[in-house]
Protein backbone atom coordinates (compact mmCIF):
# COMPACT_ATOMS: atom_id res chain seq x y z
CA UNK A 1 0.00 0.00 0.00
CA UNK A 2 2.78 2.32 0.51
CA UNK A 3 4.04 2.19 -3.21
CA UNK A 4 0.75 2.47 -3.97
CA UNK A 5 -0.01 5.66 -1.86
CA UNK A 6 3.11 7.30 -3.58
CA UNK A 7 2.43 5.95 -7.49
CA UNK A 8 -0.99 7.78 -6.45
CA UNK A 9 0.15 10.90 -5.04
CA UNK A 10 2.70 11.22 -8.37
CA UNK A 11 -0.27 10.63 -10.62
CA UNK A 12 -2.75 12.39 -9.49
CA UNK A 13 -1.36 15.30 -7.07
CA UNK A 14 0.95 16.97 -10.31
CA UNK A 15 2.54 19.38 -7.75
CA UNK A 16 3.18 17.00 -5.07
CA UNK A 17 7.01 15.91 -4.57
CA UNK A 18 7.06 12.41 -2.49
CA UNK A 19 9.09 10.52 -0.27
CA UNK A 20 9.24 7.08 -0.47
CA UNK A 21 10.92 5.58 2.60
CA UNK A 22 12.07 1.59 2.39
CA UNK A 23 14.27 -0.93 3.99
CA UNK A 24 15.75 -1.65 0.73
CA UNK A 25 15.97 1.12 -1.72
CA UNK A 26 18.50 -0.79 -3.93
CA UNK A 27 16.15 -4.10 -4.82
CA UNK A 28 12.74 -1.83 -4.93
CA UNK A 29 12.26 -1.80 -8.86
CA UNK A 30 8.67 -0.69 -8.25
CA UNK A 31 9.91 2.30 -6.77
CA UNK A 32 13.08 3.21 -9.43
CA UNK A 33 10.29 2.60 -12.54
CA UNK A 34 8.56 5.06 -10.42
CA UNK A 35 11.33 7.38 -10.28
CA UNK A 36 11.77 7.33 -14.05
CA UNK A 37 8.45 7.66 -15.21
CA UNK A 38 8.12 10.25 -12.69
CA UNK A 39 11.51 12.20 -12.93
CA UNK A 40 12.49 14.53 -10.37
CA UNK A 41 9.60 14.22 -8.12
CA UNK A 42 10.62 11.17 -5.95
CA UNK A 43 13.25 10.53 -3.57
CA UNK A 44 13.68 7.56 -2.13
CA UNK A 45 15.35 6.98 1.32
CA UNK A 46 16.72 4.17 3.03
CA UNK A 47 15.03 3.74 7.03
CA UNK A 48 14.25 0.88 9.01
CA UNK A 49 11.68 2.20 11.51
CA UNK A 50 12.62 -0.45 14.10
CA UNK A 51 16.19 2.08 14.29
CA UNK A 52 15.46 4.99 16.02
CA UNK A 53 18.46 6.58 14.53
CA UNK A 54 17.57 5.77 10.61
CA UNK A 55 14.47 8.02 11.40
CA UNK A 56 16.30 10.41 12.22
CA UNK A 57 18.84 10.93 9.48
CA UNK A 58 15.64 10.68 7.22
CA UNK A 59 13.94 13.45 9.00
CA UNK A 60 17.53 15.74 8.36
CA UNK A 61 17.63 14.81 5.10
CA UNK A 62 14.31 15.97 4.44
CA UNK A 63 14.97 19.04 6.19
CA UNK A 64 17.95 19.97 4.14
CA UNK A 65 16.78 19.19 1.07
CA UNK A 66 12.78 20.09 1.70
CA UNK A 67 12.72 22.16 4.85
CA UNK A 68 8.90 21.29 5.48
CA UNK A 69 6.23 17.93 4.43
CA UNK A 70 2.65 18.35 4.20
CA UNK A 71 1.41 14.55 4.25
CA UNK A 72 3.12 11.36 6.24
CA UNK A 73 1.81 8.10 6.01
CA UNK A 74 2.52 5.62 7.89
CA UNK A 75 2.30 2.09 6.66
CA UNK A 76 4.85 -0.67 7.26
CA UNK A 77 3.56 -3.25 9.90
CA UNK A 78 3.48 -6.82 10.36
CA UNK A 79 0.88 -9.12 10.90
CA UNK A 80 3.39 -11.08 13.51
CA UNK A 81 6.78 -12.37 12.65
CA UNK A 82 5.26 -15.88 12.01
CA UNK A 83 3.37 -13.97 8.89
CA UNK A 84 0.08 -14.98 10.52
CA UNK A 85 -1.82 -13.86 13.27
CA UNK A 86 -2.16 -15.59 16.65
CA UNK A 87 -5.57 -17.83 16.66
CA UNK A 88 -5.01 -18.32 20.35
CA UNK A 89 -3.30 -17.73 23.41
CA UNK A 90 -0.69 -20.79 23.10
CA UNK A 91 0.29 -18.88 19.42
CA UNK A 92 1.29 -16.18 21.81
CA UNK A 93 5.37 -15.77 22.46
CA UNK A 94 6.56 -12.42 24.34
CA UNK A 95 9.20 -12.26 21.49
CA UNK A 96 6.46 -11.97 18.93
CA UNK A 97 4.65 -9.71 20.15
CA UNK A 98 7.55 -7.50 20.74
CA UNK A 99 8.43 -7.39 17.66
CA UNK A 100 4.63 -6.47 16.15
CA UNK A 101 4.76 -3.65 18.76
CA UNK A 102 7.94 -2.32 18.00
CA UNK A 103 7.02 -2.63 14.00
CA UNK A 104 3.83 -2.06 14.45
CA UNK A 105 3.70 0.99 17.18
CA UNK A 106 7.25 2.29 17.73
CA UNK A 107 7.57 2.71 14.71
CA UNK A 108 5.47 5.26 13.74
CA UNK A 109 5.74 6.87 16.75
CA UNK A 110 9.61 7.59 15.75
CA UNK A 111 8.36 8.65 12.65
CA UNK A 112 6.22 11.32 14.16
CA UNK A 113 8.69 12.31 16.75
CA UNK A 114 11.52 13.29 14.33
CA UNK A 115 8.85 14.47 11.70
CA UNK A 116 7.05 16.51 13.46
CA UNK A 117 8.33 19.73 13.51
CA UNK A 118 8.64 19.29 9.56
CA UNK A 119 4.77 18.78 9.47
CA UNK A 120 4.60 21.83 11.52
CA UNK A 121 6.55 23.62 8.96
CA UNK A 122 3.92 22.24 6.27
CA UNK A 123 1.98 24.18 3.94
CA UNK A 124 -1.49 22.47 4.38
CA UNK A 125 -1.52 21.06 1.03
CA UNK A 126 -3.71 18.36 2.04
CA UNK A 127 -6.66 17.96 3.60
CA UNK A 128 -9.82 21.17 4.14
CA UNK A 129 -8.13 24.10 5.18
CA UNK A 130 -11.59 26.16 6.95
CA UNK A 131 -11.49 29.84 6.43
CA UNK A 132 -10.86 30.78 10.38
CA UNK A 133 -6.68 31.35 10.44
CA UNK A 134 -6.71 29.44 14.18
CA UNK A 135 -8.41 26.48 12.56
CA UNK A 136 -6.14 26.03 9.74
CA UNK A 137 -3.68 22.83 9.59
CA UNK A 138 0.06 22.83 8.31
CA UNK A 139 0.17 18.57 7.86
CA UNK A 140 -1.35 15.49 8.33
CA UNK A 141 0.08 12.55 10.04
CA UNK A 142 -1.93 9.55 8.88
CA UNK A 143 -1.27 6.01 10.93
CA UNK A 144 -2.28 3.07 8.83
CA UNK A 145 -4.14 1.14 11.77
CA UNK A 146 -7.04 -1.48 11.27
CA UNK A 147 -10.28 -2.20 11.92
CA UNK A 148 -9.27 -5.33 13.86
CA UNK A 149 -7.46 -2.59 16.08
CA UNK A 150 -10.63 -1.34 17.69
CA UNK A 151 -11.43 -2.39 20.95
CA UNK A 152 -14.99 -1.82 20.87
CA UNK A 153 -15.36 -3.57 17.82
CA UNK A 154 -13.17 -6.80 18.54
CA UNK A 155 -15.98 -9.73 18.77
CA UNK A 156 -13.78 -12.52 17.40
CA UNK A 157 -10.61 -12.37 19.33
CA UNK A 158 -7.64 -13.81 18.15
CA UNK A 159 -4.45 -11.99 16.23
CA UNK A 160 -3.14 -10.85 19.99
CA UNK A 161 -0.11 -9.03 18.66
CA UNK A 162 -1.40 -7.26 15.51
CA UNK A 163 -4.54 -6.40 17.72
CA UNK A 164 -2.91 -4.74 20.53
CA UNK A 165 0.14 -2.94 18.50
CA UNK A 166 -3.20 -1.37 16.42
CA UNK A 167 -4.65 -0.43 19.77
CA UNK A 168 -1.40 1.36 21.22
CA UNK A 169 -1.23 2.75 17.88
CA UNK A 170 -5.08 4.32 17.84
CA UNK A 171 -3.67 5.98 21.16
CA UNK A 172 -0.28 7.30 19.89
CA UNK A 173 -3.05 8.79 17.29
CA UNK A 174 -5.00 10.21 20.01
CA UNK A 175 -1.60 11.57 21.87
CA UNK A 176 -0.18 13.22 18.80
CA UNK A 177 -3.15 14.95 17.95
CA UNK A 178 -3.62 16.47 21.11
CA UNK A 179 0.09 17.86 21.23
CA UNK A 180 0.29 18.48 17.63
CA UNK A 181 -3.06 20.32 17.73
CA UNK A 182 -1.63 23.26 21.08
CA UNK A 183 0.39 25.33 18.85
CA UNK A 184 0.05 27.84 16.13
CA UNK A 185 0.77 25.30 13.84
CA UNK A 186 -1.82 22.26 13.23
CA UNK A 187 -0.96 18.83 12.72
CA UNK A 188 -3.94 16.82 12.09
CA UNK A 189 -3.30 13.23 13.08
CA UNK A 190 -5.67 10.26 12.55
CA UNK A 191 -5.80 6.23 12.08
CA UNK A 192 -7.12 5.02 8.64
CA UNK A 193 -8.35 0.97 8.15
CA UNK A 194 -7.84 0.41 4.70
CA UNK A 195 -10.56 -2.36 4.31
CA UNK A 196 -9.18 -5.76 3.57
CA UNK A 197 -6.61 -5.42 0.81
CA UNK A 198 -4.86 -7.77 -1.93
CA UNK A 199 -1.13 -7.55 -0.20
CA UNK A 200 1.19 -9.40 1.27
CA UNK A 201 0.21 -8.94 4.81
CA UNK A 202 -3.37 -10.68 3.85
CA UNK A 203 -2.30 -12.85 1.44
CA UNK A 204 -2.62 -15.79 4.09
CA UNK A 205 -6.25 -15.04 4.52
CA UNK A 206 -7.60 -14.32 1.02
CA UNK A 207 -9.15 -17.67 0.28
CA UNK A 208 -11.48 -16.46 3.04
CA UNK A 209 -12.72 -12.94 1.75
CA UNK A 210 -15.61 -12.57 -0.11
CA UNK A 211 -14.19 -11.31 -3.93
CA UNK A 212 -15.87 -8.21 -3.36
CA UNK A 213 -14.52 -7.72 -0.47
CA UNK A 214 -10.82 -7.71 -0.86
CA UNK A 215 -10.11 -4.32 -2.07
CA UNK A 216 -6.98 -3.30 -4.63
CA UNK A 217 -4.35 -1.18 -3.45
CA UNK A 218 -5.36 0.62 -6.02
CA UNK A 219 -9.06 1.22 -4.88
CA UNK A 220 -8.15 1.54 -1.23
CA UNK A 221 -5.85 3.97 -1.76
CA UNK A 222 -8.40 6.28 -3.96
CA UNK A 223 -10.72 5.54 -1.38
CA UNK A 224 -7.83 6.53 1.63
CA UNK A 225 -6.87 9.76 -0.37
CA UNK A 226 -10.52 10.65 -0.53
CA UNK A 227 -10.78 10.48 3.08
CA UNK A 228 -6.88 12.52 3.61
CA UNK A 229 -8.49 15.19 1.01
CA UNK A 230 -11.41 15.38 3.59
CA UNK A 231 -9.32 16.35 6.93
CA UNK A 232 -9.58 19.00 8.82
CA UNK A 233 -8.78 19.80 12.66
CA UNK A 234 -12.22 19.08 13.92
CA UNK A 235 -11.57 15.13 12.66
CA UNK A 236 -8.21 15.23 14.58
CA UNK A 237 -7.74 12.26 16.59
CA UNK A 238 -10.09 9.79 15.38
CA UNK A 239 -10.17 6.33 13.91
CA UNK A 240 -11.81 6.53 9.64
CA UNK A 241 -12.69 3.56 7.54
CA UNK A 242 -11.32 3.51 3.62
CA UNK A 243 -15.82 4.98 3.13
CA UNK A 244 -14.90 7.88 5.74
CA UNK A 245 -17.03 6.30 8.22
CA UNK A 246 -15.88 6.87 11.85
CA UNK A 247 -14.33 3.47 14.07
CA UNK A 248 -14.51 3.38 17.34
CA UNK A 249 -11.82 2.84 19.53
CA UNK B 1 -1.05 -2.27 45.44
CA UNK B 2 -0.47 -6.07 44.59
CA UNK B 3 1.08 -6.33 47.99
CA UNK B 4 -2.08 -4.65 49.80
CA UNK B 5 -3.93 -7.00 47.40
CA UNK B 6 -2.84 -10.11 49.40
CA UNK B 7 -3.30 -8.23 52.58
CA UNK B 8 -6.66 -8.03 52.14
CA UNK B 9 -7.25 -11.52 50.82
CA UNK B 10 -4.90 -12.85 53.30
CA UNK B 11 -7.74 -10.74 56.37
CA UNK B 12 -10.99 -11.16 54.99
CA UNK B 13 -11.50 -14.02 52.59
CA UNK B 14 -10.31 -16.85 55.36
CA UNK B 15 -10.88 -19.79 53.08
CA UNK B 16 -7.91 -18.31 50.65
CA UNK B 17 -4.80 -19.20 49.77
CA UNK B 18 -2.67 -16.44 48.28
CA UNK B 19 0.35 -16.52 45.84
CA UNK B 20 2.47 -13.27 45.81
CA UNK B 21 5.33 -13.32 42.82
CA UNK B 22 7.84 -10.72 43.05
CA UNK B 23 11.03 -10.27 41.38
CA UNK B 24 13.16 -10.43 44.73
CA UNK B 25 11.50 -12.18 47.26
CA UNK B 26 14.25 -12.50 49.53
CA UNK B 27 13.89 -8.21 50.41
CA UNK B 28 10.46 -8.02 50.27
CA UNK B 29 10.29 -8.00 54.26
CA UNK B 30 6.51 -6.96 54.36
CA UNK B 31 6.06 -10.46 52.00
CA UNK B 32 7.70 -11.95 55.27
CA UNK B 33 5.74 -10.52 57.78
CA UNK B 34 2.50 -11.33 56.01
CA UNK B 35 3.51 -14.92 55.77
CA UNK B 36 4.32 -14.92 59.97
CA UNK B 37 0.86 -13.56 60.26
CA UNK B 38 -0.81 -16.20 58.30
CA UNK B 39 1.00 -19.36 58.33
CA UNK B 40 0.96 -21.65 55.75
CA UNK B 41 -1.80 -18.64 53.59
CA UNK B 42 1.05 -17.70 51.69
CA UNK B 43 3.38 -18.91 48.99
CA UNK B 44 6.00 -16.15 47.49
CA UNK B 45 7.03 -16.66 44.22
CA UNK B 46 9.75 -15.50 42.35
CA UNK B 47 8.74 -13.80 38.71
CA UNK B 48 9.84 -11.59 36.44
CA UNK B 49 7.18 -11.04 34.42
CA UNK B 50 9.81 -10.06 31.20
CA UNK B 51 10.86 -13.68 31.66
CA UNK B 52 8.86 -15.62 30.07
CA UNK B 53 10.61 -18.67 31.33
CA UNK B 54 9.75 -17.55 34.87
CA UNK B 55 6.25 -17.10 34.50
CA UNK B 56 6.28 -20.61 32.95
CA UNK B 57 8.10 -22.15 35.65
CA UNK B 58 5.70 -20.30 38.06
CA UNK B 59 2.79 -21.60 36.57
CA UNK B 60 3.95 -25.18 37.10
CA UNK B 61 5.39 -24.61 40.69
CA UNK B 62 1.24 -23.79 41.19
CA UNK B 63 0.29 -26.13 38.74
CA UNK B 64 1.81 -28.82 40.94
CA UNK B 65 1.05 -27.45 44.45
CA UNK B 66 -2.28 -26.29 44.02
CA UNK B 67 -3.34 -27.50 40.35
CA UNK B 68 -6.01 -24.48 39.89
CA UNK B 69 -6.54 -20.27 40.45
CA UNK B 70 -9.77 -18.81 41.28
CA UNK B 71 -8.77 -15.29 40.99
CA UNK B 72 -5.40 -13.52 39.11
CA UNK B 73 -4.35 -9.89 39.74
CA UNK B 74 -1.76 -8.80 37.09
CA UNK B 75 -0.46 -5.45 39.01
CA UNK B 76 2.83 -5.50 38.29
CA UNK B 77 3.77 -2.03 35.72
CA UNK B 78 5.83 1.27 35.60
CA UNK B 79 5.18 4.84 34.42
CA UNK B 80 7.89 4.63 32.25
CA UNK B 81 11.70 3.58 33.10
CA UNK B 82 12.75 7.37 34.11
CA UNK B 83 9.89 6.67 36.84
CA UNK B 84 8.17 10.05 34.77
CA UNK B 85 5.51 9.96 32.05
CA UNK B 86 6.70 11.97 29.22
CA UNK B 87 5.33 15.39 28.83
CA UNK B 88 6.07 15.37 25.33
CA UNK B 89 7.27 13.82 22.21
CA UNK B 90 10.66 14.90 22.75
CA UNK B 91 10.65 12.87 25.61
CA UNK B 92 9.77 9.97 23.79
CA UNK B 93 12.62 7.16 22.93
CA UNK B 94 12.15 3.66 21.50
CA UNK B 95 13.94 1.82 24.17
CA UNK B 96 11.67 4.15 27.24
CA UNK B 97 8.69 2.68 25.30
CA UNK B 98 9.64 -0.80 24.75
CA UNK B 99 10.49 -1.51 27.86
CA UNK B 100 7.38 0.04 29.50
CA UNK B 101 5.18 -1.76 26.89
CA UNK B 102 7.07 -5.05 27.71
CA UNK B 103 6.52 -4.90 31.49
CA UNK B 104 3.28 -3.15 31.24
CA UNK B 105 1.67 -5.39 28.45
CA UNK B 106 3.43 -8.52 27.29
CA UNK B 107 4.10 -9.61 30.80
CA UNK B 108 0.14 -9.28 32.12
CA UNK B 109 -0.46 -11.42 28.57
CA UNK B 110 2.43 -14.05 29.10
CA UNK B 111 0.84 -14.16 32.52
CA UNK B 112 -2.08 -15.16 31.23
CA UNK B 113 -1.05 -17.43 28.88
CA UNK B 114 0.51 -19.84 31.51
CA UNK B 115 -1.89 -18.99 34.02
CA UNK B 116 -5.66 -19.49 31.55
CA UNK B 117 -5.35 -23.40 32.15
CA UNK B 118 -5.43 -23.06 36.09
CA UNK B 119 -7.95 -20.43 35.98
CA UNK B 120 -9.97 -22.90 34.08
CA UNK B 121 -9.74 -25.41 36.17
CA UNK B 122 -10.91 -22.80 39.45
CA UNK B 123 -13.78 -23.32 41.23
CA UNK B 124 -15.40 -19.74 40.78
CA UNK B 125 -14.56 -18.82 43.94
CA UNK B 126 -14.51 -14.84 43.23
CA UNK B 127 -17.32 -13.03 41.74
CA UNK B 128 -21.02 -13.90 41.14
CA UNK B 129 -22.20 -17.39 40.30
CA UNK B 130 -25.59 -16.75 38.13
CA UNK B 131 -27.95 -20.28 38.59
CA UNK B 132 -27.82 -21.13 35.05
CA UNK B 133 -24.53 -23.19 35.19
CA UNK B 134 -23.59 -22.54 31.51
CA UNK B 135 -23.23 -18.90 32.90
CA UNK B 136 -21.23 -19.58 35.65
CA UNK B 137 -17.13 -19.43 36.10
CA UNK B 138 -14.34 -21.00 37.10
CA UNK B 139 -11.86 -18.20 37.33
CA UNK B 140 -11.21 -14.66 37.38
CA UNK B 141 -8.37 -12.90 35.57
CA UNK B 142 -7.74 -8.93 36.29
CA UNK B 143 -5.22 -6.58 34.65
CA UNK B 144 -4.80 -3.71 36.01
CA UNK B 145 -4.58 -1.15 33.61
CA UNK B 146 -5.52 3.12 34.03
CA UNK B 147 -8.13 5.46 33.02
CA UNK B 148 -5.32 7.53 30.96
CA UNK B 149 -5.02 4.05 28.95
CA UNK B 150 -8.60 4.83 27.79
CA UNK B 151 -7.87 6.63 24.16
CA UNK B 152 -11.45 8.00 24.21
CA UNK B 153 -11.25 9.95 27.17
CA UNK B 154 -7.85 11.04 26.55
CA UNK B 155 -8.64 14.93 26.47
CA UNK B 156 -5.09 15.92 27.79
CA UNK B 157 -2.32 13.80 26.31
CA UNK B 158 1.18 13.06 27.04
CA UNK B 159 2.44 9.85 28.91
CA UNK B 160 3.30 8.23 25.69
CA UNK B 161 4.61 5.06 26.83
CA UNK B 162 2.36 4.15 29.42
CA UNK B 163 -1.01 5.18 27.76
CA UNK B 164 -0.01 2.81 24.73
CA UNK B 165 1.13 0.47 27.08
CA UNK B 166 -2.65 -0.10 28.60
CA UNK B 167 -4.39 0.52 25.61
CA UNK B 168 -2.82 -2.50 24.37
CA UNK B 169 -3.55 -4.03 27.47
CA UNK B 170 -7.09 -3.17 27.45
CA UNK B 171 -7.18 -5.10 24.25
CA UNK B 172 -5.37 -8.14 25.46
CA UNK B 173 -8.49 -8.22 28.19
CA UNK B 174 -10.38 -7.70 25.55
CA UNK B 175 -9.46 -10.95 23.14
CA UNK B 176 -8.78 -12.63 26.41
CA UNK B 177 -12.31 -12.21 27.47
CA UNK B 178 -13.48 -13.37 24.39
CA UNK B 179 -11.03 -16.29 23.96
CA UNK B 180 -11.73 -17.82 27.74
CA UNK B 181 -15.26 -17.56 27.19
CA UNK B 182 -15.79 -19.91 24.72
CA UNK B 183 -15.10 -23.11 26.53
CA UNK B 184 -17.01 -24.73 29.26
CA UNK B 185 -14.90 -23.84 31.58
CA UNK B 186 -15.03 -19.85 31.41
CA UNK B 187 -12.68 -17.12 33.04
CA UNK B 188 -14.19 -14.10 33.06
CA UNK B 189 -11.22 -11.16 32.11
CA UNK B 190 -11.88 -7.39 32.78
CA UNK B 191 -9.72 -4.18 32.86
CA UNK B 192 -9.82 -2.41 36.51
CA UNK B 193 -8.71 1.03 37.29
CA UNK B 194 -7.32 2.04 40.73
CA UNK B 195 -8.10 5.63 41.04
CA UNK B 196 -5.04 7.60 41.98
CA UNK B 197 -3.47 5.37 44.83
CA UNK B 198 -0.57 6.45 47.10
CA UNK B 199 2.22 4.42 45.92
CA UNK B 200 5.74 5.31 44.56
CA UNK B 201 4.05 4.72 40.85
CA UNK B 202 2.08 7.66 41.20
CA UNK B 203 4.65 9.47 43.82
CA UNK B 204 6.34 12.19 41.04
CA UNK B 205 2.80 13.37 40.78
CA UNK B 206 1.04 13.59 44.47
CA UNK B 207 1.90 16.99 44.60
CA UNK B 208 -1.05 18.01 42.18
CA UNK B 209 -3.49 15.70 43.29
CA UNK B 210 -6.15 16.88 46.12
CA UNK B 211 -5.91 15.25 48.91
CA UNK B 212 -9.14 13.66 48.63
CA UNK B 213 -8.54 12.21 45.14
CA UNK B 214 -4.94 10.45 46.28
CA UNK B 215 -6.53 7.03 47.67
CA UNK B 216 -4.69 5.10 50.32
CA UNK B 217 -3.81 0.88 48.66
CA UNK B 218 -6.00 -0.27 51.56
CA UNK B 219 -9.15 1.90 50.38
CA UNK B 220 -8.36 1.34 46.58
CA UNK B 221 -7.86 -2.42 46.91
CA UNK B 222 -11.41 -2.45 49.25
CA UNK B 223 -13.24 -0.85 46.61
CA UNK B 224 -11.78 -3.28 43.61
CA UNK B 225 -11.96 -6.40 45.64
CA UNK B 226 -15.74 -5.22 45.74
CA UNK B 227 -15.83 -4.66 41.96
CA UNK B 228 -14.13 -7.90 41.60
CA UNK B 229 -17.03 -9.54 43.94
CA UNK B 230 -19.27 -8.35 41.82
CA UNK B 231 -18.15 -9.84 38.26
CA UNK B 232 -20.16 -12.52 36.49
CA UNK B 233 -19.52 -13.18 32.63
CA UNK B 234 -22.04 -10.88 31.08
CA UNK B 235 -18.82 -8.38 32.87
CA UNK B 236 -16.02 -9.71 30.98
CA UNK B 237 -14.54 -8.10 28.21
CA UNK B 238 -14.71 -4.53 29.66
CA UNK B 239 -12.70 -1.87 31.72
CA UNK B 240 -14.12 -0.79 35.12
CA UNK B 241 -12.94 1.96 37.69
CA UNK B 242 -12.36 1.11 41.31
CA UNK B 243 -16.81 2.64 41.77
CA UNK B 244 -18.07 0.09 39.50
CA UNK B 245 -18.42 2.47 36.83
CA UNK B 246 -17.37 1.06 33.20
CA UNK B 247 -15.13 3.01 31.56
CA UNK B 248 -14.77 3.66 27.44
CA UNK B 249 -12.14 1.95 25.25
N1 LIG C 1 -3.77 -5.41 3.65
C1 LIG C 1 -4.81 -5.34 4.47
O1 LIG C 1 -5.82 -6.04 4.29
C2 LIG C 1 -4.78 -4.39 5.63
C3 LIG C 1 -5.93 -4.34 6.47
C4 LIG C 1 -5.93 -3.48 7.55
C5 LIG C 1 -4.82 -2.68 7.79
N2 LIG C 1 -3.72 -2.75 6.97
C6 LIG C 1 -2.57 -1.89 7.28
O2 LIG C 1 -2.20 -1.18 6.13
C7 LIG C 1 -0.80 -0.92 6.15
C8 LIG C 1 -0.16 -1.38 4.87
O3 LIG C 1 -0.21 -2.80 4.84
P1 LIG C 1 0.03 -3.64 3.52
O4 LIG C 1 -1.19 -4.43 3.30
O5 LIG C 1 0.56 -2.78 2.45
O6 LIG C 1 1.17 -4.65 4.05
P2 LIG C 1 2.44 -5.25 3.27
O7 LIG C 1 2.11 -5.48 1.84
O8 LIG C 1 2.90 -6.41 4.09
O9 LIG C 1 3.46 -4.06 3.35
C9 LIG C 1 4.02 -3.72 4.57
C10 LIG C 1 5.23 -2.89 4.30
O10 LIG C 1 5.85 -2.57 5.54
C11 LIG C 1 7.23 -2.59 5.35
N3 LIG C 1 7.93 -2.81 6.60
C12 LIG C 1 7.79 -3.83 7.46
N4 LIG C 1 8.63 -3.70 8.49
C13 LIG C 1 9.30 -2.55 8.28
C14 LIG C 1 10.32 -1.87 8.99
N5 LIG C 1 10.82 -2.35 10.14
N6 LIG C 1 10.79 -0.70 8.49
C15 LIG C 1 10.31 -0.20 7.34
N7 LIG C 1 9.36 -0.82 6.62
C16 LIG C 1 8.86 -1.97 7.09
C17 LIG C 1 7.45 -3.74 4.39
O11 LIG C 1 8.67 -3.55 3.75
P3 LIG C 1 9.43 -4.72 2.98
O12 LIG C 1 8.86 -4.68 1.61
O13 LIG C 1 10.86 -4.26 3.07
O14 LIG C 1 9.16 -6.00 3.71
C18 LIG C 1 6.27 -3.61 3.46
O15 LIG C 1 6.58 -2.81 2.35
C19 LIG C 1 -0.26 -1.64 7.39
O16 LIG C 1 -0.15 -0.72 8.44
C20 LIG C 1 -1.33 -2.64 7.69
O17 LIG C 1 -1.36 -3.01 9.06
C21 LIG C 1 -3.68 -3.60 5.91
N1 LIG D 1 -0.92 4.18 41.74
C1 LIG D 1 -1.80 4.73 40.90
O1 LIG D 1 -2.21 5.89 41.07
C2 LIG D 1 -2.31 3.95 39.73
C3 LIG D 1 -3.26 4.56 38.89
C4 LIG D 1 -3.76 3.86 37.79
C5 LIG D 1 -3.32 2.57 37.57
N2 LIG D 1 -2.40 1.98 38.39
C6 LIG D 1 -1.96 0.61 38.09
O2 LIG D 1 -2.08 -0.19 39.25
C7 LIG D 1 -1.10 -1.22 39.24
C8 LIG D 1 -0.33 -1.21 40.54
O3 LIG D 1 0.46 -0.03 40.57
P1 LIG D 1 1.14 0.53 41.89
O4 LIG D 1 0.60 1.89 42.10
O5 LIG D 1 1.04 -0.49 42.95
O6 LIG D 1 2.66 0.67 41.37
P2 LIG D 1 4.01 0.44 42.18
O7 LIG D 1 3.88 0.83 43.59
O8 LIG D 1 5.08 1.09 41.36
O9 LIG D 1 4.17 -1.14 42.09
C9 LIG D 1 4.43 -1.75 40.89
C10 LIG D 1 4.93 -3.12 41.16
O10 LIG D 1 5.25 -3.77 39.92
C11 LIG D 1 6.38 -4.55 40.14
N3 LIG D 1 7.09 -4.79 38.88
C12 LIG D 1 7.58 -3.87 38.03
N4 LIG D 1 8.19 -4.48 37.00
C13 LIG D 1 8.07 -5.81 37.22
C14 LIG D 1 8.51 -6.96 36.52
N5 LIG D 1 9.21 -6.86 35.38
N6 LIG D 1 8.20 -8.18 37.03
C15 LIG D 1 7.51 -8.27 38.18
N7 LIG D 1 7.08 -7.23 38.89
C16 LIG D 1 7.37 -6.01 38.41
C17 LIG D 1 7.23 -3.75 41.11
O11 LIG D 1 8.08 -4.60 41.74
P3 LIG D 1 9.39 -4.08 42.53
O12 LIG D 1 8.88 -3.77 43.90
O13 LIG D 1 10.29 -5.28 42.44
O14 LIG D 1 9.93 -2.89 41.79
C18 LIG D 1 6.17 -3.14 42.02
O15 LIG D 1 5.95 -3.97 43.11
C19 LIG D 1 -0.23 -0.94 38.01
O16 LIG D 1 -0.67 -1.77 36.95
C20 LIG D 1 -0.51 0.50 37.69
O17 LIG D 1 -0.30 0.81 36.32
C21 LIG D 1 -1.88 2.65 39.48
Amino acid sequence: MGLEFCRFLLSNKPGAVVIATCRKPDSSHPLADLNVRHPGRLTVLQLDVNREVDVKEAAETVQTEFGKVDLIINSSAMLHPSGKGETSLKEVSAQGIISTLTTNTVGPLMMAKYFAPLLQRGSGAFGQQPPEKNKQHSGILVNMSARVGSIGDNALGGWYSYRMSKAALNMATRNLSIELSRGRSKVVCVSLHPGTVNTDLSRPYHRNVPKDKLFSTEYSVQCLMSVIDHLNVDKTGRAYAWDGSEIPW
